[in-house]
């Protein structure tokens, strides 16, 4: 199998830690890709119209997205259940925290094309905070609801890894350690584990 | 069981196309909600950060999101396996062809808060052809592998449908029907069905 990856991107990151979680990471090949909106790749679009990391390109040419959907088939094809609970209420919450924060992911990078790479004199500030307020609020909600945080080590748990990364890596003075004391703690517990460590993105 | 819900959201309707094909229509309360960017609803914020549509609030109060994990959900309360196939390759064809889709959507959104919502004098004309051009490379992506056009009804099909209703109603003029005659083919079909007929947007 063949991963199109950055270092940079989170929700590869993201697949990358549930990859090596789940004892596949050697059946994996990584092949950079680089993606950026108003940048054309017309060799990758054909891969994927969407131009964006990750994807998963099976040996039979199949290409399974995006970065969640890989979670889901690396599992399956780890034993099922794994990352992923199969059954019961606990399911369907990891599942939809997973979703809160793929969405806060999809905010904060539309933060950063919106003050970091849209030039300077077409920024739109209310879209901004907008978007940023949704990601910061997202961490509130964990930060309220810290249940999530001691379950057993799921996909949702690997989601906020990558989206505390990423505000490490792109927003670094939002402050978000102090402001969520149990996410913090959270982040440094996770830190240990050789798969996050590892993965934590270069410096920016 | 509540749905936030707004006949404009692609997402909702896709929640309710399958709602409807799952016979469970009638044990969704459909509660209007509106949300734009840049503007703020705080007590929609409450039940999600992300303040997008739709989310399924469940009797106990828990909050299932999105729209994926939604369809998911009732799917499984249908029995299982009946939007979206329970084992085997089509499993992973059907949701990565609804990730492609969902994607889709997303740019396309992307591209009427750039053109339509956001100050003229602010637009970045690089961003919205981009996001443009992923939906409608796409569409054909979908043109050239029309197998899925043929498969079962299930959920990415629902997708496409949302993806072709949502380009009539806010790109009324882009010419799908006529670049991608196998979709507008598929598309006529599909109106044929109650569940889509009913659930097309109002005019915009």
């Amino acid at each position: 199998m063949k991963l199109s990856f950055s270092p940079a991107s989170p929700f590869a990151r993201k697949v990358r830690i549930a990859a090596i979680e789940l004892g596949l990471i050697d059946k994996i090949e990584f092949v950079p890709a680089t993606v950026a909106p108003g940048t054309p790749n017309d060799e990758y679009s054909k891969i994927t119209p969407l131009k964006k990391l990750p994807v998963l390109i099976l040996d039979n040419g199949d290409v399974v997205l995006d970065s969640y959907v890989i979670v889901e088939y690396l599992d399956e094809l780890a034993g099922g259940g794994k990352l992923i609970p199969a059954s019961g209420a606990v399911r369907w919450k990891v599942k939809s925290d997973h979703s809160l924060l793929q969405g806060m992911l999809d905010s904060m990078l539309l933060c950063r094309y919106e003050r970091m790479v849209r030039p300077k004199e077409l920024h739109w500030t209310a879209w901004a905070d907008d978007h940023w307020k949704r990601a910061w609020n997202g961490m509130a909600h964990f930060e309220n609801h810290p249940e999530m945080l001691a379950r057993p080590f799921d996909i949702s748990q690997i989601a906020l890894v990558c989206v505390l990364g990423y505000a490490d890596f792109r927003f670094a003075d939002c402050g978000w350690q102090k402001a969520y004391p149990k996410l913090n703690a959270f982040h440094q517990k996770m830190l240990e584990r050789p798969s996050v460590k590892i993965s934590v993105p270069p410096s920016a």
